[in-house]
This record gives structure tokens, C-alpha cells and sequence, in this order.
């Protein structure tokens, strides 16, 4: 029997010894957390070769004749470049290397548009009077954070089974010009692990914005961050708007978070020469030049993108078995019984969860007072807003399999005890 | 004879062999570059030991611990914390350990100034209609860029052999609520090598600012940069804005990029700890953490206060001879002519030249033509422009030293025609 099918007895009866368990779980005093996507102390393993290919006996002058150590290379080592333009599928003048973290390229991305504004547009984003970005949601906060920060107006975008509601993002970006920017996540969706198909790539590069100055914020985080062996397919969004001519449109962003280090790793956004040239400009003078060092420990590591490839099959060994874990448990405990649905991502780092709609928070609360750490529940919508308080973001990778699974029965018994509470709410006597 | 004592016949002659002088020089064809404050190629050596103190087999978590090679640690690890608190002077506590380069650290706080405003401001900077900098002139050429970008006014300052003006200073900060910072380099001035007086240290501190969000950015960029055995003393400025209760006043930069490596060293921000919440709260928006792992690096390399300033040495003992064949040179060529004055620095990178008014941006000119890169004239200056046209910053660090007295030779040489040309204009038949 689902407890749709209860009576309100049976409801309250359930209730109770849902509370038992809960308050015995609680007597445990856990410290378990599943709330952001952390790579595991076995994946950082993984790159510990990558400290012992440049030494004191090593020389650190690049093939194209740069000393790594010193001042200079603005956008990068040519080595560097040339990896991930082949991660990103663009050219390598076409790649802007960066320091530690993509999301601070995101940040200052859009700090250059409040500031500088971007070519095609007839002032800095800061010197117009609105701005709007479209937020794809459920997505990631941190993306909807930036926007806050900079006052830019977010309107929420419902997620298909093919990405962003491609008809409302053309209805929006085409005709009004205040609109300005939207967040992708196009490979293994943050949190739902969803791929762009190729007819919303395709739809994206044949936007007509109204706004000159409209740019694509396209953060490929997961290019390579597959769970299966049969990798989700992405149409390269460059390659289909150099067909349309509007590459200018686009701005792509990768790093190495979560391929070698994550709190060493490399960044670099990826433009059309256009966008570069400017880019070059205001860049320098914000910075004299990134780290190469590191850039060039990256590329002597791996050596090329198939290197990448073979290193993260290693990786998805480490999480293959977290995700299968944390999916496997949440059907043995909530399998057929109408209170909540969740993905099964093929890459990526999340996943997603949807309770009965008004649960979403209560359930976070109830992890929270067992020792459970969860992303806040409405994180993954703009403002912190989950219209139906329903989603939740589970981060598989940091805890071991054992604290991961007792995590999820935890979490498996919270989501009940909501449920059973929201119901008894509307079901009559 | 000197030039000034010359008839107008006896310059036209000096003239004609000058020009022929030059016109054998341009023939070389040389190409040397005494224009950025870069080391050199053996100053960077020194620190390559830093690249074995991080191996595959070494742990990398921290004695706090602290794994530092994943997310986490927004502010630095308490190691490093520690480390350049004694560099500054300051407590662990009110240090902000970020990227590879203050300039980026200066840059971001101006931008966060902006867009957020500081403790004390009634609102962001970007939200009040005027904001000036005061400018202390000469100075540094990337400071006054950053107030350009943001369409701050820049009001020059005149530096006296204790500093800047602080007369003026106080009359501006003390009286103008649109002031909302200064640029000082307080030890080893860039350009001039001026550090600042203990009097003059005290009367920053005990400045009472018209506006509650005014900041002095203090670019203690040459800290440890001593070029004789006896270096400069500065009074810490901290200290004595505790005694006023001024410290939310101050922001310090430093950075290891001229004392490990210029790409790949570490960059901090100190600051009082009501300033550190503010920092801390904007910066999470910004990034998840910085590069730890070259933190741990730079740690385990220094140990100490005392590692950094025993390596500091080395510098010295590097560039030393490197100034000293400048300045010996400018003085066999230059000396008692009247036509420049040059500073003898105890510290820091450059070496400021003065030529006759009205000659520098030619002396910079005629160099590039026989192939010696100088930075430009007039960039010591806000918006580029010298008043009397005569500063010229020499960046002795980079080149070998015999490339640096051939190009010593070559300005000197410069020097005179120009000055030559000059006194042509204006002395009589």
C-alpha cells in the first residue's frame, strides 16, 4: 500500500514509527555530507603524478621557447591553449587561460560586461537601465548568485528532458533586448545531469538576440565527466554557430576542479577571436599573467586530450559506484510509492531529486537535525525559489560508500517522514 | 664645458656629432629592454628548490588539516595565513590569502568597492556620482589604469623624499567626501625607491576621512626588496592605526612575485577583521577557493620570515651590481652636465631618471629607435601625462649586465641629444 492510498489512521500510525526511526537515526549523532560536489580524497590521488613533472632539475622553458616563471603570456602557453581548445573543441586562439577556477571567470566575465560591456553592444551592461538573465532551472546557485550580486534581473527557465525550454528562451532572447545573458550547464546539467540534444544546440545557435551584447554563458563543467561507457553526445555549439555566423554569441568556460585538482587546478574561457581581441584588452589590465606554471604541469601531466580521456576513466571507476550506490538505495526505500522521482545521471556530479511538491525544505531540515548535510533546499532555483519547495541536489562523490549509503537511508527516511506529515495535511478523516 | 654653458654654434657642432654617435649605435641593431620591473632568468633559479618540496609521495595535508588539494580554505591555510602576516606585519587573522598577483587582488578590490561598497560607506562606490584617488606622482602606471578603467578621477599627489605630500593629502581626505582612496607604494617607491618617513606613516594613520569608505592601498610590493645591507625602515602602518582606532582604513597588498616566481607566485590582501568579513562574504561569491597547493609549496619552500628575507639576499646579491652599473654609468656620462637627476635606491626596481623639462617622451623615443625599450614616458603619471615631460622609470632586473650598460650607454647618449635639441630651441643667436 502507498501512503496515497492510506487513510488518515493509517497515515498517523506511520507517522509514528517514522518519528521512532528518525529519533533513533538522530541518537547516532552523524556528521555525514552530501551537499556539495567535492571530489573524494581517491579521486585527488588520481593526479599526485602531476607534482612530479616539474622539478628543480626539469626545464621550464615551454617548446615555444616561454619561461614559465616568469611575467608574461597573457592568454596562456601555447601548450595549454592547444589542450583545451581540443577539451572544448574550438581553436586554440580561441582559448584564454585563466587562473584556478571557471567560476571566477564567470564572475569577472560578467563584471567585465557591468564594466566594459562586450562587442555588439553600445554601452557596459552597468550603463544600461535593465538587464535580465535567463536562468534554465533547476540550475546551479552559484550562477544565480552572480546574478544577485550584480542586480541583473533572473528569470527562471523550466528544464526539458533536452535542455532549457528552447521555445521561451527564443521568445525572450529574440525580442527583448534587456536580456542579456543565460546560464548553461550543457553537459550533464547541474543538478539533473541532462545533455543539451542536438536540436536545442542547433536552436541556440540560431538565436537572433535583440541585444547585441547578449552573450551565452555555456560552462561546459562536465565535458568529460562521464558515469557510463557510453558517453552523452554534445553537438560543439562554436562549430554550429560558425555556420550561422554568430559566434560572437557564445562564451564557454571549462577547468580541471574536477579532473585534476579542485583547489589547483586550471580554468579558461573559450571565445570567438572577436570576443578575445577585447578580452586581451581588459584583461590586462586587471592582471600582468596567470599562473603558467601550473598550466604547464597540466599539460606535461596529461599531455593531451586523450590523456584527459584515459585519466577520467579513472575517476568514473571512484564514482560509478557512489551514484549506482545512492540510486540503488533510493529504490529499495522510496521504489513505486508516489512520494518522490529522481535521475539516473550518466555523468556529472549531482543527483537530482524531486519529493511531493511543499517537502523539499522539510526534508533538508529533518537531514540536517540527523547529521545529514544537504544543499539548501530551493538552491537550485533563482533567488533561492523553488516554486514547488520540491527539488533537492544530492553530491554523491566526497563521502565514502559506506557514509554515503547510511547518508541515503537517512535522507530516504526524511523524505517518508515529510511525505506521510504533508499528507495527513490534506487527507480527510 | 657644460651643454647649458654652450653658445648656440658650439650645440649645433655637439649636435652633429651626437647624431652621428647615434646614427652608428641605430646600426647595430640592437634590440634590450629596460622596461618592466622583471626578474631575471637567474633571480628565478633561486627558487626552483620550491618545485621538490611537493611530490607524489609527500602528504598534502596541511599540519591544520587541511587537504589542500581540494575545495575549501577560502581564505588560505593557517600556514600561509601566518607566514604573510609576518610579512606585513599584521595578525594571520587579518590576512586574505588569494591568487598568483596583487595587481589582480588590487583590481578585484577596487571592482568590489564598486559594486559592494566597504564597512563604513553608506553605499557601493559605483552608486555615488564622484570618486576621486589621490595619486602620489610619480607612481605606478597599473595603479592609476585601474582608476582609468573605472572612470575614478585621479588627483596627483607630489611625492617629497618622505612620501607623498601629506599636507595635501589630509586637506583632500580629511575635507572631501569623494575621496575614496590613495595609491601608495610606501617602501622602495615605484618609480623613485622612496620609503615612506615614520612621520609620514603616522599622519596616515591619523587621517580622519570625510567619507567613512575611503581606503588607503597600501602596495607594500618591495617589502623585502633591499638592494643594500642597510634596508629602508617602515614604520607598520597597522600598528599605528590601532592607536588611532583607524585600521579599518587600510587595505595591504603583497605578493611573492619578485621573491619566488613572477607567474606563479602567491598573492594577500591584509586587513582589519571588520574589513575581513566583508572580504570574506564577497569573495565567496567570486570563487570557491584559491590555489592551496601553491600555498603548502611556498610554505615548506620559506618555513619562515626568516627564509624569505635569508632568500632575499640572494636577490640582492643579484641585482645589486645591476643597479650599480646604472647608476655608475649615468654618472660617468650624465654626472655634473646638468641635463638629469637619477634616484640611488636602496630598494624595490627601478631606477627614476629626471632629464631637462620637455625631454622625456623624445628620450624614450630616440631609445626605441636604436633599439632600447624604456616604458613610456609620461606613465608614471595619472592619465599618462607628466606635466614637465621629464620622469623616465629604468628597469634595471631583466637584462644581462653587460646588455644593461649597453643600454645604459644608448640612453645616456639619448639623454644628451635630446637635451642638446632642447637647449637649441632656446638659446639665442
Amino acid at each position: 500500500m502507498t501512503y496515497q492510498e492510506m487513510t488518515r489512521e493509517q497515515l498517523k500510525k506511520e507517522l509514528k514509527s517514522l518519528k521512532n526511526e528518525y529519533a533513533a537515526k538522530k541518537a547516532l549523532g552523524l556528521s555525514l555530507d552530501m551537499s556539495r560536489g567535492k571530489p573524494s580524497a581517491e579521486q585527488l590521488d588520481l593526479s599526485m603524478g602531476m607534482l612530479d613533472v616539474l622539478s628543480s632539475s626539469d626545464n621550464l622553458v615551454t617548446r615555444s621557447g616561454i619561461d614559465v616563471r616568469n611575467y608574461g603570456q597573457l592568454a596562456g602557453i601555447p601548450e595549454a591553449r592547444a589542450l583545451f581548445a581540443d577539451l572544448m573543441g574550438i581553436e586554440p586562439d580561441e582559448v584564454f587561460i585563466c587562473g584556478n577556477s571557471s567560476l571566477n571567470m564567470m564572475y569577472d566575465t560578467v563584471s567585465r560586461g557591468m564594466v566594459f560591456g562586450f562587442p555588439g553592444g553600445e554601452k557596459p551592461w552597468g550603463k544600461q537601465k535593465r538587464l535580465k538573465f535567463l536562468c534554465p532551472a533547476p540550475g546551479y546557485d552559484r550562477h544565480f548568485a552572480i546574478c544577485e550580486v550584480f542586480g541583473i534581473q533572473m528569470i527562471p527557465v523550466p528544464m526539458t528532458p533536452e535542455g532549457p525550454d528552447m521555445t521561451l528562451v527564443e521568445s525572450w532572447v529574440n525580442n527583448d533586448e534587456t536580456v542579456k545573458g543565460i546560464w548553461c550547464v550543457p553537459q550533464y546539467s547541474n543538478p539533473e545531469g541532462i545533455t543539451y540534444s542536438d536540436e536545442t544546440v542547433r536552436r541556440f545557435a540560431k538565436l537572433k538576440p535583440a541585444a547585441g551584447d547578449f552573450r551565452i554563458f555555456w560552462d561546459n563543467a562536465y565535458c568529460v565527466h562521464h558515469l557510463t561507457s557510453e558517453p552523452a553526445h554534445l553537438l560543439n555549439l562554436m562549430e554550429e554557430c560558425r555556420k550561422e555566423g554568430s559566434e560572437d554569441m557564445v562564451i564557454m568556460f571549462v577547468s580541471t576542479s574536477k579532473i585534476s585538482f579542485s583547489g589547483a587546478g586550471v580554468a579558461a574561457i573559450g571565445c570567438s577571436r572577436t570576443n578575445m581581441k577585447a578580452l586581451e584588452r581588459v584583461i590586462a589590465m586587471q592582471v600582468i599573467s596567470f599562473d603558467k606554471m601550473n598550466q604547464l604541469r597540466h599539460v606535461r601531466f596529461f599531455k593531451d586530450i586523450e590523456g584527459v580521456k584515459a585519466h577520467m576513466e579513472k575517476h568514473r571507476a571512484l564514482l560509478q559506484p557512489r551514484f549506482e550506490g545512492v540510486t540503488n538505495r533510493l529504490e529499495q526505500e522510496l521504489g513505486g510509492q508516489g512520494i518522490a522521482q529522481w535521475t539516473h545521471p550518466k555523468g556529472g556530479y549531482f543527483i537530482s531529486v524531486d519529493t511531493m511538491p511543499g517537502c523539499a525544505k522539510r526534508v533538508v531540515s529533518l537531514c540536517a537535525g540527523a547529521g545529514v548535510k544537504l544543499t539548501d533546499a530551493g538552491a537550485t532555483f533563482p533567488y533561492g525559489r523553488d516554486p514547488q519547495d520540491r527539488n533537492i541536489r544530492i553530491a554523491p562523490s566526497y563521502p565514502t560508500l559506506d557514509e554515503l549509503l547510511q547518508a541515503t537511508g537517512i535522507f530516504c527516511l526524511c523524505v517518508r517522514l515529510a511525505a506521510v506529515e504533508k499528507l495527513i495535511e490534506t487527507v480527510r478523516e
